[in-house]
């Protein structure tokens, strides 16, 4: 995760205020709306519709309002066009009708067409607002501009807004932004900073309408609602898996042009199910209506996911989709699209809470329904005795019901077998009527639910929340790119991926099925086991995995991934023998990027690695503090010792920081390290060394012209290394060549020369010190890589 | 866990030859067979079928048998018993009719009754043994004694075996011995050690029916056989949890005198239950049949379980019991039993590999049916984005189904889902034909099932292992002790427990399901939680916890549990506030055991704790060695650090071994520490500091009398203790009573005394140290338990 880059963005983009939430500071007072892009889809679909809505409930609060609809087309033409859309407006239930008739009235009235495309135009904009307030003595509370548009615009217009439209001091300024915010991270900084120079965090809204539908934004309320018994569950112990699924049975025709370019990662997870993850699972605010703290912890979740790559997705795309994109893209019959229309993603958060706990991500158009969900499912934590299909048998979730489905409304659900839950919100209600209706194959009986008296949409929701400036239902700067921070690798990562193609509804039957690993999903169909006998070759004997001499020392040979399993094998292997003869395993780790998948390896994979019985010592340190990112100790510990229960005991950090400065003779780090060393090991014999090789040829930190010769009998050393740090701690051949086993692992295509000249020259460690490596009563064994090997 | 105590015992307990396996020193000649209690139950229902079986086995292959049952009856009397026994042996379906005739015609030539009563009839039993041998010319190969007799004679008769009966160098002897061994673990060392004296380790074979059951000794090779597929899945990431069940429909009347005594768990759980877990979750042998190293695995095992107390279990008695007392116990009708004759244990492997997985280890009598089994039940990890009913959706599990229950036959059933196994054994056979049954509510076609093409008796199984000297189905000493070391605490923190009483069979209905909450285990419908409403007052704010005043600074008060809840929760706070304000919470630790109750309440609850950015100081440190048991240190690591993901960084003990010596004044450890606080602890002041009292007042390693006030300006400092190890390293209270939050904790009622002294004297800081802490701007709490406060 490369969270340290965008806070150094963020901290570009200026807060506006004194940070305070803007509600407290809301004054009533005239607000000029501005939809650019008034008379476009979205507009007439749901943006009137919800500044109606906030019309009717504000209008008696003593504010008053204008509305202006803007776009590119003239005055004359688009004026007719808007009325038609703000005729359709419509009131709920609640309002009588000869009082809607009247608010309709007054609504009409209150809005205009205003052609937006030039500067000037904008400014007349502004002209017009103020000339307006002057002439009815009305104090200005704000201005709203919902910018419904294509993004590419975004910038101009906030530019033109910053330099024409803000009002005087004293009003606030909003503007709201649509999604997509930018395809990936690069492109989403982009655009960010290219707001950030005519906006304030504050007055930017982006908005993810999903954060607007009834029951995701009661999903915190109720974590809140109910904590005490939560708070006893909602971990990693108590939760088997979280499913955030969005299904739709729709294609994309007639929208490939934008869809192509961007698939359902970009359009539906990376935003909907990533902000839905999020409020499951972000650490609770003291204060819900705080947003500084809500998108605080919101970003603290972001920041401890897991890396996503391409082992935690599979992707799909609905058969008739290439066709499609041929057609509206105007393409040959060869071409292909890479742009999945399903995808599933494992997401993990790496904390105490939830570590383990998978976290399913899914999404895709052509499926069988259409419904939404976040479901938590819980482990069975129950033992039947006898009657196995008593009601507390089964198993126990919490839904949160987006909408659509079986159940066709929103609402949330808990399994009766695990609590009744507190009403979450006065306007919500109980639904005891129970007709013939499951839900994840479970009658609806067996659960408690609670659904809103009164279905709100999202947009309306939302355009309320902004009219309150409560930013907690929106995405800030830095969240956003946060989230990107965590979709981007995997979508790269993805690029050249094929998706598996689907035939769309009922007849996609188990394709799509996913099957868990670990930290990694597939497919679940994709190699069906049998038999036994059907494995094949695997990983430390099969065909994959080459044995050979190199520099007439053994080799083993395979593809990295191999290779690195092979490894790791040998070396649980290797503790076994050592602690089966004398209960303890001496490791001497080197540093450096090479063996960390090895380390990832061991702590994914190696749950009976006998960490307990082994001591991890450093073959070699950089001298700078172990907390710094350069230091191997603080490599080691991150991708290996903090991930496994080894004793404290048994962890030999070199001592390079000695009376608060690093690496200095007269404190005898590395004689204070040999004397560890003698006095644990027995005679200084290590059981397994793990070496690798720099392209000049140097292992450990013993470099080419050191004179490694000349370190006499000592078995730790200070050395000079050709590069920053130049100053190193390092294990001499003394030591190294006393030891049982020594591992020396290269890989990598950039090593392919080096592997070829040594595998020519003689033994000169002096010119390229890894040739010193000769263990005297021990075993040698290169690890190469293919890509080394082979080039 | 006490282990170390046996290892002593055992070592009393001679190893007889060379430890070589025996089956290889197997030498045909004759053999010796005498069953002691010869025309028992046992015998009659068993031990002489089994022993038929062998004979008829064995016959071909160059052994001579002679067979004696022997008894205390005199031998006019028993013979015509034991002739009738004898006469109803049979043999198996694959021995012909005549030939049938003629082996139990010779069988029964070969056998006849002995009384064994004095040493005399023992040393009359080898004089007749010996002439045999001599008379026939035969060489001897060993001598068989099978003890049927009650537990409390095997001393005794070991003791007449031993002086008079073994055979000459060359043969062996081998003496079978049935449980109960003993009925805790110090009964079962005296037993053992007695037996020690008369009989090699060699030599005893105790035996477990169920290791003889022929699917329990196929749970190793099964995992064996198809350990390349389940080495991915057998472990805590995978397995949901392991059910091991022996339901009975029977009551025990008739057998109260003895079962009264032993209840569920010594008959059932402590032997056979615990067996098969072993088998189940031990580390595989390189070889099955090297005694050696199955017991050694299996050993491994018992020392990795977690300790069992009362939170681990819950105990039924079924409702008749009471009478069935009182009638054979002539008891009266205000008699009551504790006995518990239903028990269910969720025992936990403390280990990389299972940490976390519940094994449920479950028996009772009066159930609604007979069934016996061991069930791994696999984690869900498919999810089915359509289709949910789908065969790959439903659960996956192995089955070991030792017989009866709905199958009716031993098996082993694998989720067809999974994998399908190899044929475990060329004596088993596929199921194929799948009559309507379920077993655990799934048709037995949705499993790979193989059952043994002949049902054999366990008895006549474990005879022949007997024979052939197999030790690896048979318990050692060692292995029984770690048992009994594992289930001792249990049975003695149950023993003032009263069952629950269940009705018996069907109308048992739920109230013996349980309920698995982490670590513990309750009965499920205890207390059912309607509302939250309902939940009442919780530990951290409910009627539990009294708040109040002692020696003018603040004091919570609450029984033990309660107030351990409330400081780890306090503790929690004021780390979240510390962290909030400046990102990092420094913490200061005592030793001693009263925080260790502290530190499991942390690990076991308190998932949210933010370690990552927490330091840990020691208040204290006993200068010892670092990995000693009497260091603080030790302590704090054993049962907080190594289970918690903390930083390496972040966890400083003190400095007391420096230089290769412990707490030398020169050597400056006390200074170096100082040091490391000043440079990292802001104005060293720790967040939170975490005392203790001692009974003569003492606090952190301050002692009365120890001139605290002479310490000068230093922050940690070398001082004297009156108790061993004198020599300590404690923080002064100049550094204490810096600290912004200081909590005193009391806890027992051996404190009670002091606590009372406590409330009345003034502040002397020389007599009693504790009254030295005096946070100048912090603030100190005193958590004192209701043992400690009332007496």
């Amino acid at each position: 995760m490369f969270l340290t880059v965008f806070f150094l963005l963020v901290a570009l983009c200026t807060q506006g205020g004194n940070g305070k939430e803007s509600e407290e500071a809301q004054r009533p007072g005239h607000v000029s709306v501005v939809i650019v892009g008034g008379t476009g889809d979205l507009a007439k679909k749901y943006l009137w519709q919800g500044f109606f809505q906030l019309y009717i409930n504000q209008v008696s609060s003593g504010n008053t309002f204008s509305f202006y609809g803007g776009g590119q087309s003239p005055t004359e033409k688009a004026t007719p066009v808007l009325f038609e859309i703000l005729k359709a407006v419509s009131c709920s239930n609640d309002v009588s009708q000869e009082r809607c008739a009247l608010l309709k009235d007054q609504f009409l009235r209150l809005a205009q067409y205003r052609q937006l495309k030039s500067l000037e135009d904008y400014q007349d904009l502004a002209k017009h607002i103020e000339q307006q307030l002057q002439e009815e003595g009305m104090t200005e509370a704000g201005r709203l501009f919902y910018l419904s548009v294509p993004a590419f615009a975004y910038a101009d217009i906030a530019e033109k807004i910053n330099s024409s439209c803000r009002p005087k001091s004293g009003a606030w300024l909003r503007v709201v932004l649509e999604k997509p915010f930018g395809h990936d991270y690069r492109s989403a900084q982009v655009l960010a900073s290219q707001l950030c120079s005519s906006l304030t965090e504050e007055e930017m809204y982006r908005i993810d309408h999903y954060l607007g539908k009834q029951v995701v934004s009661k999903i915190l309320p109720f974590r809140i609602q109910n904590k005490k018994l939560l708070d006893l569950i909602w971990n990693k112990h108590h939760i088997e898996r979280v499913e955030i699924v969005l299904k739709e049975t729709l294609d994309v025709k007639g929208r490939i042009a934008f869809y192509d370019q961007y698939g359902v990662i970009r359009d539906v997870l990376q935003n909907h199910l990533t902000e839905v993850m999020t409020l499951l699972t972000m650490r609770l605010p003291k204060n819900v209506s705080r947003s500084e703290e809500v998108l605080g912890n919101k970003l603290q979740i972001l920041s401890s996911m897991l890396p996503l790559g391409k082992n935690q997705a599979v992707i799909g795309q609905y058969q008739t989709y290439k066709a499609e994109v041929q057609q509206e893209l105007n393409k040959t019959k060869d071409h292909v699209s890479h742009t999945p229309t399903f995808a599933a993603v494992l997401a993990q958060i790496d904390d105490a809470q939830y570590e383990g706990m998978p976290i399913l991500l899914i999404s895709g158009k052509m499926l069988d329904e259409r419904v939404g969900y976040a479901r938590i499912l819980f482990k069975n934590d129950i033992f039947c005795v006898q009657n196995h299909n008593n009601v507390h048998c089964k198993p126990k979730q919490i839904v949160f019901y987006f909408g659509h489905g079986s159940l066709q409304y929103p609402a949330i659900l808990v399994s009766k077998n695990l609590f009744k839950p507190a009403l979450v919100d006065s306007e919500w209600k109980e639904v005891t009527e129970h007709k013939d209706i499951s839900v994840f194959g479970l009658p609806i009986s067996d659960f408690y639910i609670q659904t809103p008296m009164e279905q709100k949409e999202a947009y309306a929701e939302l355009i309320s929340h902004i009219f309150f400036g409560r930013k907690n239902s929106f995405i800030s700067t830095e969240n956003l790119l946060a989230s990107w921070d965590l979709w981007t690798p995997l979508l790269s990562s993805l690029a050249s991926t094929f998706p598996r193609i689907y035939p769309g509804g009922a007849d996609n039957a188990d394709v799509l099925d996913i099957h868990l690993k670990g930290k990694d999903i597939s497919y679940n169909n994709e190699v069906v086991i049998i038999s036994t006998d059907q494995l094949g070759g695997t990983s430390t004997n099969g065909f994959q995995v080459m044995q050979g001499k190199f520099r007439s020392s053994e080799m083993v040979s395979a593809w990295a991934e191999q290779l690195v399993d092979k490894l790791a094998a040998d070396i649980q292997e290797a503790a076994e023998a050592a602690i089966y003869e004398g209960g303890v395993f001496h490791l001497a780790l080197s540093g450096g990027s090479t063996p960390l998948a090895l380390f990832h390896r061991l702590v994914d994979h190696h749950f009976t690695f006998p960490w307990r019985n082994t001591h991890v010592w450093m073959v070699d340190e950089r001298c700078v503090l172990p907390t710094e990112l350069e230091s191997n100790f603080r490599s080691l510990h991150d991708h290996l010792l903090q991930h496994v229960r080894i004793p404290y005991y048994n962890i030999h950090p070199m001592p390079v920081h000695l009376n608060q400065r690093l690496c200095v003779e007269e404190d005898g780090g590395a004689q204070m390290y040999e004397k560890q060393l003698i006095k644990l090991v027995n005679s200084s014999s290590f059981h397994f060394v793990l070496l690798g090789v720099g392209y000049d040829g140097h292992t450990a930190s013993l470099f080419p012209g050191g004179k490694v010769d000349e370190l006499g009998d000592s078995l730790v050393a200070l050395t000079e290394s050709p590069s920053k740090p130049h100053q190193r701690m390092s294990l001499t051949f003394n030591v190294i060549n006393r030891a049982r086993k020594v591992a020396l692992l290269v890989m990598g295509k950039g090593k392919h020369e080096l592997i070829t000249q040594l595998s020519r020259v003689k033994d000169n460690p002096d010119k390229w010190p890894v040739t010193g490596v000769k263990p005297t009563n021990g075993n040698l064994v290169w690890y190469i890589d293919y890509d080394a090997l082979l080039g």
